[in-house]
């Protein structure tokens, strides 16, 4: 692994293209007012929830309404050969909507439609620009839920493209497993479609698994058809506060290691507790704490929710408490989906660099707690949240952006995370991809050889590099 | 769709490009007695399960122990620009090891070790040449199991080849779910690493989901890190017979749109039946019937069982019968597995067309039923078997292969077959893969525009087109 000083994801690397006026003149001919040029436009389309600041906007943004406006805003764009950022709701937290090498972003946000939902097929197909929140509502109705929530309401596109996950992906799996079939623009301006609403396929190359996590690199996403669930029989949810994260990971080990089926489990540090109680007024225990929910039939959510709190108790965990109605549980989790935000407003003015490692569950302890220590003697403001039950967990470093030195340390303190899960056999991302901010650790982890093979495919598949270039790896 | 007179498949396109004395002597000094010309070893290894016949044998075949080997073998090869085709066990249904361009066979069958057990994180890590029962006989002591399971006895490398999957999948997934990191072998002889053993991520392209299903015609596999689970508490099988094979499947139906968390459930018609009790001296029911199997708790166990006893009755199902102990159980799916070769059996001397469609849950009924009027009324002897909780069955049309009148009849069956199954959205081939047999179908379901993309990824990451070519798709 590189040193700390190498870091070069502390700037990122911008090399702006040329946007000839002519393309913008096309755009405008052919988009009309549906193409934007307004600085405050561009501004909003040329940041995310990164750390990243100071990179020039994109020189226009063309607001999609179907898919032949995006296969139109491409072809264009790659007749110009000018860089394509295609753009959901913004809520990427690793730099991935940066224009670095300038270019124009296509935002899908009024492709907002859900186009069918099979409820008999447990399927629905939808436009990139529904979010998670937006899916439910409309399908509410049919008793059937779609279970991956990152903690933003994200757009599907851009859950796509990240390979995001949630809290309910210990049950659930992923956008990985959850994404059944695409419609995508590819570089050239072409429309494809990858995969059929048949639940498994052997026929030929996985096209849509490329696509998933490819992070707007090697086409646009129009359509997703996703897998949908059944509404469980029975729900419960519970909280339980633990003497100290050691001794409630080592819970969520065994819960997983016993195979119980447990749809949620999620920790959250003193710290997180804290700025939710203060975010969502409320007042939970100021201590580490398992956040559950079980799914199953009445008698099997019982029986599951026995087996844990035997587990917890055996760990030190007390205040187990039940959110039995809805509401109650409705409150728990959005809590838990602010944790972020609110941990974000206890540093009035801070930016937020978000470690996301994933590490084989006997090893999460360990890897746990050592970046624990080296926050606190830190110094830097910090919390932890958790998929424990995937091996997955969130330092988020709330830094002062003026502040080089805090970045910094504060970016080592990263560096020797990713470096501990690496060598236990764990990955450098769980579900943010990796965007401007982990192209090293990529290479660390996945070998320049497996790194060169992802560039081979890239430059295969998009000859000019317009697709969302400069991220995930350097081409050059 | 092509019309039936246009199936290319019927026999495989043939072009033997040459193999240079050279490589022979090259292989001969590198691997000694580990590389063998023999006649009887080359024919082993240039045919399959497949109905194909006729095509002349690989040039060598190369016993790999070791992944240098591997590398060494396809570096000589991609020197003389000679094609590989790598051989686990020989059971493709799908003429994926024959040589219809020449060249040399990679044996991995010796690379059968299971490299690392790592039970608290539920993976394992095994060579290509690992049969699924091996695997299981490995780690039965530790509580755990590999789910995964097609009809043959197959290889974990093969198995990754063609993203199989079973009698298990509507509860586990399939290979594409279960395969967490792969090392490979590459084009040029290189080896490289994808993923992990973290249980999910989003770092860079999914290297691994595009190996899963490439059916060696991207590189050779050579170690292969799986998922495995504990083994449930309790377990519970049962049969039903049914008066047609509509009711059955309207159960199944039933079973899955209620989100019931059933292992197993397997559909075997009337034909099959026969044939299981004529091999494995059975005296089941000569009606259709359902296998099935429950996992969970006890009482988990108990309330799957009874909720679905009654859809069953409800249905017209009956003599519902529990096959307790694990000895009546292993009896039941080892007689379930053998449906293959028991039916292969019933008429001497046949060969099979396998069909292998998969499609949403609502429209399974109607793709079946449709499907076996058209076989009943052909007069062809088939049978039909069916992974129903996944939408997945096969027809098995067993031909005389010296009847070309009777081959080109069933082809036709399959060609209709097919059709019907992509017209509701569902897939050519659920688990056994394209090979040969259906790279007409694959353009039919997935449009030349993916196609082409599999075509652009091949080339880029196979230029000398060697990994198993004319496979999936024709290169020009």
């Amino acid at each position: 692994m590189n040193a700390p000083t190498d870091i070069a994801h502390l700037a990122p690397d911008i090399r702006l293209r040329d946007v000839p006026e002519a393309l913008l003149t096309a755009l405008r001919e052919r988009f009309g007012a549906q193409c934007s040029t307004a600085q405050a436009v561009r501004e909003q389309h040329g940041r995310d929830e990164s750390a990243f600041v100071s990179v020039p906007p994109p020189a226009a943004v063309v607001f999609a309404e179907s898919t032949k406006d995006v296969a139109d805003a491409v072809a264009l764009a790659a007749a110009h050969e000018v860089p394509v950022i295609p753009f959901g709701v913004g809520s990427s937290l690793e730099g991935h909507l940066l224009a670095v090498q300038g270019g124009i972003s296509i935002d899908v946000s009024r492709m907002n439609r859900v186009l069918s939902v099979n409820a008999d097929d447990l399927t629905v197909t939808v436009q990139p620009g529904v979010t998670r929140r937006q899916l439910n509502e409309e399908i509410k109705s049919t008793g059937l839920f779609f279970p991956i929530d990152p903690g933003a309401d994200a757009s599907i596109g851009g859950m796509t493209a990240t390979r995001a996950s949630g809290t309910n992906a210990v049950r659930y799996g992923t956008m990985r497993e959850n994404v059944l079939a695409l419609e995508v623009v590819t570089a050239s301006g072409e429309v494809i479609r990858t995969g059929t609403r048949a639940r498994k396929s052997s026929a030929g190359y996985d096209l849509t698994r490329l696509f998933v996590g490819s992070e707007g690199t090697l086409g646009v996403v129009t359509e997703i058809t996703l897998r949908i669930y059944p509404l469980p029989e029975a729900v419960s949810a519970a909280i339980c506060s633990f003497p100290s994260i050691e001794a409630a990971v080592r819970t969520t080990i065994e819960i997983i290691q016993l195979g119980v089926p447990i749809a949620r489990v999620e920790l959250i540090d003193a710290h997180s507790v804290r700025a939710v109680n203060r975010h969502s007024k409320l007042t939970l225990r100021e201590e580490p704490m398992l956040l559950m929910e079980f799914h199953g039939s009445p008698a099997s959510v019982q029986e599951q929710a026995e087996t844990v709190q035997e587990l917890a108790t055996g760990h030190g965990g007390n205040a187990f408490e039940w959110a039995a109605t809805p509401e109650e549980r409705t409150r728990l989790w959005t809590a838990r989906h602010n944790a972020y935000f609110a941990a974000v407003q206890s540093r009035p003015g801070c930016r937020v660099i978000t470690t996301d490692t994933c590490v084989p569950i006997s090893r999460l302890a360990d890897a746990m707690l050592d970046s624990v220590s080296e926050a606190e003697a830190s110094g830097i403001p910090y919390f932890l949240v958790g998929h424990v039950g995937d091996g997955n967990f969130h330092v988020g470093y709330l830094i002062d952006p003026d502040d080089a030195g805090e970045r910094m340390r504060a970016e080592d303190l990263n560096h020797r995370l990713v470096a501990r899960a690496l060598a236990v056999g764990g990955t450098c991302t769980g579900e943010h991809g990796v965007g401007l901010h982990k192209m090293g650790f990529l290479l660390d982890e996945a070998g320049s050889g497996a790194v060169d093979m992802m560039r081979t495919i890239k430059r295969a598949l998009d000859p000019k590099n317009i697709m969302n270039p400069g991220k995930i790896f350097a081409l050059d």
